[in-house]
């Protein structure tokens, strides 16, 4: 049997304009949006029109790419200003995403040689164009790499979207899902909803029913108890920045970890090698606004006076990771700096 | 300091109807309403106007008294099948609930000996009325057996409603908080929202703003992160039914108990002896509608073709849990039943 796959990209460049799928939209409605200001771009960004790790950091790169094309300096070093100008706006938005900060580095690095002001456009888009195609092809080969722990009839957790709504295109722990079925084997998903914003009912469901991949929605606290069932042979997740110790992703990965190492299930994070930070040992935890929590759906379910604490993130400690989907391979998460301390 | 706090019954008989607080306008509005027939109160019990383990006995007690005060019948006979029918009519919407079970058998059991059927009517009032009383009495009584665990500056993380509102009155695990701060201590409280119904915003951060309880509101995949951070000292749940081996309460019960098990907290469930259920081993859980995870406020978050699976509850291996607390003291979950046992 071979599968076909919805391949549309998220995040792509036309016409002197960044597009993207609004994914606050989703499940009623798949719409593109086209940003053509940086203001626009932190406001899908601050929205979540645009989210996911791999996909925030083609926006990014995209986003230098615009500011380079919308600037009016007359000089090559005011044009670098402006355009350094945009991409520390564009990092303020979400601090915890490694991704953000690596496509919008990696194309600021790119145009550093550049010495005219033509070149440094065409530089800066080239580099995101070829950030958002790597991005496709990476999903791709780690997507293979997870596969291959994925048998016949298997029944996989996922948390959040880390699917092909949440990178350019493929997805990271989705894409693990695709690539499995493309293999011949039947996988069949449990996707949690993940409060507040419900990505995982919106955004996870709605994509892998396009793929008509059989998938069952639950509430996030359901989790342990489909576990404790024997419903579930394989959490995988995606990541929005992994350190030495931790892996940061949408909140509630920690507590999905915890359940799985008490049922003795493995817990794989598929994620792609630009979502490592080999430096960060204090990372911070973006809160977002407190009404997410009192209104759903237009409706409100919490007093106006009470107080909210929402983290966006959390972070789990490696000791509960059984492994981490690279495209370079399945990482022991206890030892994946090894070769970088002994490079530097 | 000598706090008040809100002593208004959530259920109660006026003029021949029952009334109560319609839980499913909370927490926008605070609304009684009056109860004439059983399928009313059918109707109220199924979209869950009334909930709470607890409240529910009351409800179905009340139930019979209301079934014995309508009914028609020509004869005793008549009257008690009547009201042994609307009896069963009650218990078949929520299967899970110990204590519905406990309110409809005893008064059934009251009026057994009734030889008239004015006696019938009678007694069934008086029967309903003495459970809905003994509610309140057994549930401060338990309420100060749990608080002397509690000391000065604690905080308590609690699941679902186990307050006020899912009783007659004064509360469970939100009585034991009443009932420590009573005695003089600063207790602070982390409420779960408790998906898909929103009993955790929606009823215990109203019950607890209402008595100026400091309380902060997080989503269920939270609890994990916010303990992780040492910022928990207690947790505290309510049980709709306990038996030998497990308890089930609101689904969401289990992770949160396997997360404090994880870090060390004690978890505590407070709950009244109507809770217990010494007979059974298989406990039905109750299946909810799919449209309750599918919407949210009135609007859809999931397509409607994904298939969902929504219990309503989740049962906890008593390993987990560190203590009871009932109204004759802490138990022991791993040795509750001896004296039954040795009894009978």
């Amino acid at each position: 049997m071979d599968r076909e796959f919805t391949e549309k990209l998220t995040i792509f460049w036309e016409s002197g304009a960044i597009m993207l799928v609004d994914q606050t939209k989703l499940p009623i409605a798949y719409k593109l949006i086209k940003i053509t200001t940086i203001n626009q771009l932190i406001n899908a960004i601050n929205r979540l029109k645009v989210r996911g790790a791999p996909a925030l950091g083609a926006a990014g790169a995209y986003g230098i790419a615009l500011a380079a094309h919308n600037s009016r300096a007359r000089t090559v070093s005011k044009l670098k200003t402006h355009v350094h100008a945009a991409g520390r706006s564009i990092l303020a938005t979400r601090p915890t995403a490694a991704n953000l900060f690596y496509g919008v580095d990696r194309v600021l690095k790119a145009i550093e040689p550049c010495i005219t002001s033509d070149e440094v456009r065409e530089t800066a888009l080239d580099e995101a164009i070829r950030i958002a195609e790597e991005d496709v092809i990476t999903n791709k080969a780690l997507s293979v790499v997870g596969a291959s722990l994925l048998k016949d009839g298997d029944v996989v957790m996922t948390y959040c979207n880390a699917g092909r709504l949440a990178t350019v295109g493929w997805g990271t722990a989705l894409g693990v899902i695709r690539s499995a079925i493309k293999e011949g084997k039947r996988i069949a998903v449990y996707a949690c909803e993940t409060r507040p914003l419900n990505q995982g009912s919106r955004i996870t469901a709605f994509e892998l029913l396009e793929d008509n991949i059989p998938t069952t929605l639950i509430a996030d606290n359901m989790a342990a108890w489909i576990m404790r069932q024997g419903k579930i042979d394989h959490v995988i997740v995606g990541a929005d920045r992994i350190t030495r110790s931790e892996v940061y992703n949408k909140v509630g990965t920690y507590m999905l970890a915890i359940c799985a190492k008490n049922h003795g299930i493995p817990f794989y994070v598929a994620a792609p090698l630009s979502t490592f930070d080999y430096e960060s040992s204090v990372v911070k935890i973006e809160e977002r606004d407190a009404n997410e929590l009192r209104f759903c759906g237009g409706q409100q379910i919490a007093p106006s006076a009470v107080q909210v604490e929402n983290p966006a993130f959390d972070a789990t400690p490696v000791e509960f990771i059984t492994g981490i989907i690279t495209e370079e391979g399945i990482m022991d998460p206890q030892h994946i700096f090894h070769r970088s301390d002994t490079q530097s």
